[in-house]
């Protein structure tokens, strides 16, 4: 059953040695809090009441909070290497943090932890537009290297969304994803080195500022999209590309759902490379409707949110051709700018959150010409499970954040919630598809990842977490069961 | 010192235990065959006599070769499993191979190992044009790779070169960049899933079908680049794009070195990403003027091949803006179609190698701002040691093939060829650069990591090997000292 809160006050994870456990047992938090105090400063060790932002992430929304013991605030990867450092000594469950925007609780932390919040570390340590790249520390909000980027006429792709509050140390932990991964790819394709702290508060650096580098294993790869169990992200190296000089919108309002995915093959088969293939199900677009910068159709159950970049001429060509293609599928097929459309698309979360007070998302993917089936299989076990639901996501990609409403304080809502995640993690797998494909596991389906690898995988998978942390105190609870 | 040869007859890697060791020793090769025979069938257990094109790879220009026992083709992935179980269980070091047309000496068989020939498994598992991808086993060529994807309006961008020969599984076992890497990416960008045969013949399946997966750690990535020390790879799924319905060609010549990596820079800062910016030194130029589709200007002492693809009017407006900026750097501005200059570009290397009968090529890569600073370090080091040299590569992203001619018989040569392996690969570390871009490590490297990395990235690389094959019986001496 998927998790929509700690069940019960759970133990910090025990770590491997009896001693150690007894040692953090006995480590009074006033004791923790001085040792920290002297390496990051007073200031920087903050308590973490019970109402405190660091107890939860964006998860919250479905009522999932946790209770961390401290806070740590360092300002530099010399501090984080010391806090870890400190904190691994005395068996002291860590856990990375970074806008704490996360979708999949893999932020909030388990009882008895300290909270490292990278949210001080936010240098630009190199910022080279002529040979498209940068360095930057891992608090930096995913939005501001968005303007770095732009204000140099770079584009850094990825756009996983509340890019002001999140910070691209946590989009390299989650791998995150976003509308625009379609034609750009995830966080993962733009990373080209990483800072990281492990075990022991070593510090790591893999990969640099080269765009190619096959010398060693990709170990880089694992720490993307780790979220935060194998250790600390300090500082990523980015690569940019000149931003396309121009980007148009086509939004194609569709009587029904079927019929909306079939668009989608249609718009693959044209031959033309969208910067993102986005939809809306019909619940969704519903809610949605009022925040649109025109007029959805009365009938329209389904919606396609289409961007497609490059040059001028040819993006006003391929919108053209697009048009083409969708005119005779459509109700109406509107043109908002890009802006408007994105906007709009962003607010969608919230809004949905809204109706019942509460919702629990989920991210599954399916290869995109199962995608008609997933939407139908998943309204039908939310619907027997007494929930209502919705579904919008990267159609072109399959990914699709499947949606139950609920009521937080309805603990009958809760089961319901737990108990269609899990048919939908089934429906899933037997599709061919990925219990994650952007959120991660987190917390909400942390060890759920037996469903879709197999035993020897999942055995590789162990000891990959035991290589990098043999203690198991980065972030526990989170990814592995 | 890099390797230029196996240094006298190594023996057969250890085996971690004593007494699989001894048990191997005791294997007589005539034994191994029949049980290797009951797996695959008598016709694909093959003898390796020293001349066997199993015991090199590419790198027999260089004079570099290996000693095989036997090779075995096997014909599906049970049945790899079953071999790989069988050598295994026996400590016999298993040698996974593609195509053979690697240049870092990965395919060279220890001695006493066994070959595993992948050139049986050649299936198309999967092919699915409307949603642009693939799946395949590892023994298709590359080249049959491309023309399915052409075939059906797509393409599959990485072009390591070679592509009769090589095969799509050694592709993604070295992580093959190519020309096309620069706007696509090496391949590791396009697989999606990975198959496998791992330490006792198990099966493990990473990825499939999906573009987006966040489930586990990116244990696929670390496949991928492995160079058969980590498993056998027997299938992999692969993404594709619609291909670009148009592609022009520049080439630029330069009267000099420095100016023409200042070109690249203002290549780079005029906004547009071209598929490839490849560079040829003079050296390169003048053995390969005479391959040239038109007329090399004999001052020109530098020269950029660069291919713009995408829409057909966005194309040939690209292809004049870089004419402007190019236009008064430059002695010649030629424009051959793409297929010219690639089959230029692709007969270099041997046109080179005939110059002293070998030569042996490094490849390395620095951040594209060094890129002058490099070939002016590597000329000079070659000089020294009195050798030839010559340079070409992927210019944009810093990717140096830097190569010293030899004449493979003369000891001198080889001796001298290591030391300038030395000092170029101490100037690329010093330059915050790779010491390998897209070949490997392989046998010729194999060891050197520990110039680029820190001790504790050290201390996780080998732990990965160990997580893998904790025999330490795949592909024994390659990458890994």
């Amino acid at each position: 059953m998927l998790r929509t809160a700690w069940d019960g006050p759970l133990a910090p994870a025990e770590p491997r040695q009896a001693g150690l456990y007894a040692e953090t047992m006995n480590v009074h938090s006033t004791d923790l809090r001085a040792a920290l105090a002297r390496i990051v400063g007073e200031p920087h060790v903050l308590d973490v009441p019970a109402s405190s932002p660091y107890n939860h992430d964006a998860t919250i929304a479905g009522g999932l909070r946790g209770q961390a013991r401290l806070a740590v605030r360092p300002g530099s990867t010399a501090e984080v290497s010391e806090v870890v450092k400190a904190l691994y000594a005395l068996g002291v469950p860590i856990v990375p943090r970074g806008g704490g925007s996360g979708l999949a609780g893999g932020a909030v932390p388990s009882p008895g932890s300290v909270v490292c919040s990278l949210e001080r570390m936010t240098a630009v340590r190199e910022l080279s537009p002529r040979t498209w790249r940068m360095e930057v520390e891992a608090g930096l909000s995913t939005a501001h290297v968005h303007r770095l980027a732009r204000e140099n006429g770079l584009l850094f792709p990825p756009d996983p969304g509340a890019s002001e509050q999140s910070q691209i140390g946590g989009n390299v932990a989650t791998n995150a994803g976003g509308p625009h991964a379609f034609k750009y790819g995830a966080t993962r394709d733009w990373v080209t080195g990483i800072e990281a702290v492990i075990a022991g508060g070593e510090i790591v650096r893999l990969g640099g500022a080269c765009r190619k580098d096959v010398g060693g294993y990709d170990l880089r790869a694992l720490l993307i999209g780790s979220e935060g169990t194998l250790g600390v992200i300090t500082a990523v190296s980015l690569r940019l590309i000149p931003a396309p000089r121009a980007a148009v919108a086509l939004v194609a309002f569709l009587e029904d759902q079927a019929r909306g995915c079939e668009a989608i093959l249609d718009v693959l088969a044209c031959g033309i490379v969208p910067a993102a293939v986005d939809f809306l199900d019909a619940f969704t677009l519903r809610c949605a409707a009022g925040g649109y910068p025109g007029e959805v159709p009365q009938q329209a159950r389904f919606a396609l949110l289409i961007e497609v970049d490059g040059e001028g001429e040819e993006v006003r060509a391929q919108q053209r051709e697009l048009r083409e293609v969708l005119d005779d599928r459509c109700v109406l097929l509107d043109q908002p700018t890009p802006r408007e459309l994105w906007r709009w698309r962003d607010g969608i979360n919230g809004v949905v959150a809204g109706v019942r007070g509460g919702k629990v998302g989920e991210d599954v993917v399916v290869p995109v010409e199962r995608l008609a089936d997933l939407l139908e299989g998943f309204a039908a076990i939310a619907s027997a499970g007494g929930l209502d639901s919705c579904a919008w996501g990267h159609g072109a990609d399959g990914n699709v954040h499947a949606n139950v409403l609920m009521d937080p304080g309805s603990e009958r809502d809760r089961r319901a919630v737990g108990r269609v995640g899990d048919e939908l993690l089934d429906l899933v797998v037997r599709m061919g598809g990925a219990i994650s494909g952007e959120h991660g596991l987190g917390l909400i389906k942390s060890g759920q990842l037996s469903r879709q690898w197999g035993a020897a995988a999942l055995r590789l998978h162990a000891q990959a977490k035991q290589m990098f942390d043999p203690q198991g105190l980065f972030n526990p609870g989170k990814k592995l069961p």
